[in-house]
């Protein structure tokens, strides 16, 4: 509910207030370019998960690249989408309760809307939702990876009939993300794992063109593994979301031969200071458990020439050892600012209502973090 | 950025969509008359923490109750807290940086303010902007437990000196707040850690004392531990925050003899939709990591007739074990509607723009959360 941005255009970076979400915006748009040459490259469409950026402007720039639309993981996150000038929404997830429902099949009237199902009853709720609105809903069917979804064979040629029959609906294809597999550090065991994916989402394929029905879409893939589904002849569409700005997780993974995984750049950055400097081997920063998530780990304190190394996040402090490696480097005083790198981005950046937008040190822009806290 | 509330009173609760933040107001208000009598039993001030809250229409229930003003943890929440009618404010906290310095004395040009230390130069930044801006800003002095703050003995007495030889600077004494203690399990452990800050906050009392100050306030404590700084003979000030919903990591708290810590009730929930029933041992809610924080630990399904486990969060999914206890609990189905129990209740409310609050299963009213993602 900071409805007043944080930031204005023109202001030099360390005159921004802390904490502050920063994108650093060449390689921001670094990032959105590689992805956007990648998934051309491959032949696959693109459609970034906006559920980690939580924006529309950015979504707009990786649609004006290629995307073909964007992916959301929840209605209201959608509706701030369309709302934001997003025309092709797929909601990668179920959407259950009648209000839910209705909401979606609304949005339908607006732009073109796309449901993942795993239930038989849920698909006969979305088709009369469907009907009543006078929309049609891109439905497809989730397989299971472990979280939501069913299997392929029966179940999942069950639900594709049920969809080709009802009313309002039409069948889309095949969601199948591995999200297990996008932090598995080594490529090989990314590999792997989404060559089981692939073998899902082929067995599901092919049970339901058995039946007569046509899959015109297999969609899923994240930033940790998108060349594997690109490669695997059976995906045709990338979901892929955090490469726009990346976090200290995937910065742990390993590209090929353990290299680092480095096509992408870090480009997001919690902006803190340092609040009190209590002894010579300890400093404190303003930017905690409400400024950066620690879900996959603390954040990591950016630039090499800092000797300072982020321990600890209570509620609004950020405890950090200085000094260990000796005089050789720089060390913090009261009032630096400095950046840290979150442990995950997607929901470090739902803590945040703005993104400040920085190139050569000075605010760029600053864009509004429409779908924040959109839940339901 | 949800600024259309989720929920409307009258309102069954069953039909309040997910995820939604519910306050039940019974439990809730047994917490706060709890407090108010456990604090004016021990003749000690009360002022509780809003980090926790971070809603000015709870913090003007609790004044109202009783309490003296309220404590905040960063500049914006105070704004937010005066701008909601609350009067009398301490950061407990270190205030950093000239706009947040300026921000502060302002401020208190609207209500009573104060705000802690623990460096000299901080004390002469404050001097100058609270003399720029014509008030008195009541100083506190940090009084390190490991985190923020400065030593008894000589680094106190010097803070002391200079705040009271600072104009615009009024010195209110010690802020002696000790969170690591607040978890600690056993009853015997959270008293030998309360032992040990309050002969830190004695020997800094008698220190600036000696040198002819007078020591008005020693202000700390939390909800795990208030019973000891009441019982200190030093403290005079409460700043207890989670009693008024408790959490799952205070819940795993013990009191006397190892029985639970029960004094407070737990009457801050998730509400949660069952999204998934993949197998009949899983099920998936639409609650994970941006709907409940999970730093001090995952949510807990709340109701013992519920056959159901949060077992893991992602985004926003949570995953739970059910139906391990056999036929005769109760098993989730699709649709359902559950409460969840935060692991953390300030991080948690900071996910959120609404409260819900609810009585005998209808809702009663719905609150703002006024300084949700308030972190400058």
């Amino acid at each position: 509910m900071t409805t007043y941005p944080p930031a204005e255009p023109g202001m030099r970076l360390e005159d921004v207030d802390t904490p502050a979400l920063i994108i650093e915006l060449a390689p921001f748009e670094a990032n959105l370019a590689r992805m956007a040459k990648d998934a051309k490259a491959a032949g696959m469409a693109l459609r970034p998960h906006a559920k980690m950026h939580k924006c529309p402007a950015i979504g707009l720039k990786q649609m004006a690249l290629g995307a073909v639309g964007m992916c959301c993981q929840k209605v209201s996150e959608a509706e701030a989408m369309v709302n934001g000038g997003v025309t092709d929404v797929l909601v990668s997830n179920q959407v259950v309760g009648a209000q839910k429902i209705a909401r979606l099949a609304s949005l339908a009237t607006r732009a073109r809307i796309g449901v993942c199902v795993d239930d038989l009853d849920n698909v006969d709720q979305l088709s009369v939702a469907a009907v009543a609105f006078g929309v049609e809903l891109e439905t497809l069917i989730e397989i299971s990876l472990g979280r939501c979804g069913v299997e392929p064979g029966e179940p999942a040629t069950a639900l594709a009939k049920r969809i080709e029959s009802a009313p309002g609906l039409r069948f889309g294809g095949l969601h199948v993300y591995h999200g297990g597999a996008q932090h598995i550090r080594e490529k090989d065991g990314r590999c792997a794992a989404i060559a089981h994916a692939t073998a899902l989402a082929r067995s599901a394929k092919e049970g339901i063109e058995a039946a007569g029905i046509a899959v015109p879409r297999v969609t899923g893939a994240g930033t940790g593994t998108y060349e594997f589904e690109a490669a695997s002849g059976v995906y045709n569409e990338l979901q892929c979301g955090s490469y726009a700005f990346m976090d200290a997780d995937y910065g742990r993974n390993k590209d090929e031969g353990g290299t680092p995984y480095d096509r992408f750049e870090q480009s997001l950055f919690v902006y803190a200071t340092v609040m009190s400097c209590p002894t010579p081997d300890r400093a404190v920063c303003d930017a905690g458990l409400k400024a950066s998530s620690v879900d996959s780990g603390l954040p990591v304190v950016a630039g090499a020439d800092l000797d300072a190394e982020y321990v600890g996040a209570s509620d609004e402090h950020g405890a950090m050892r200085v000094g260990r490696r000796g005089a050789s480097n720089r060390t913090l005083k009261l009032g630096d600012k400095i950046k840290l790198i979150p442990g995950h981005c997607d929901p470090t950046v739902n803590l945040y209502d703005w993104y400040v937008c920085v190139r050569d040190g000075r605010v760029e822009a600053v864009w509004p973090i429409a779908a924040r806290g959109c839940m339901t």
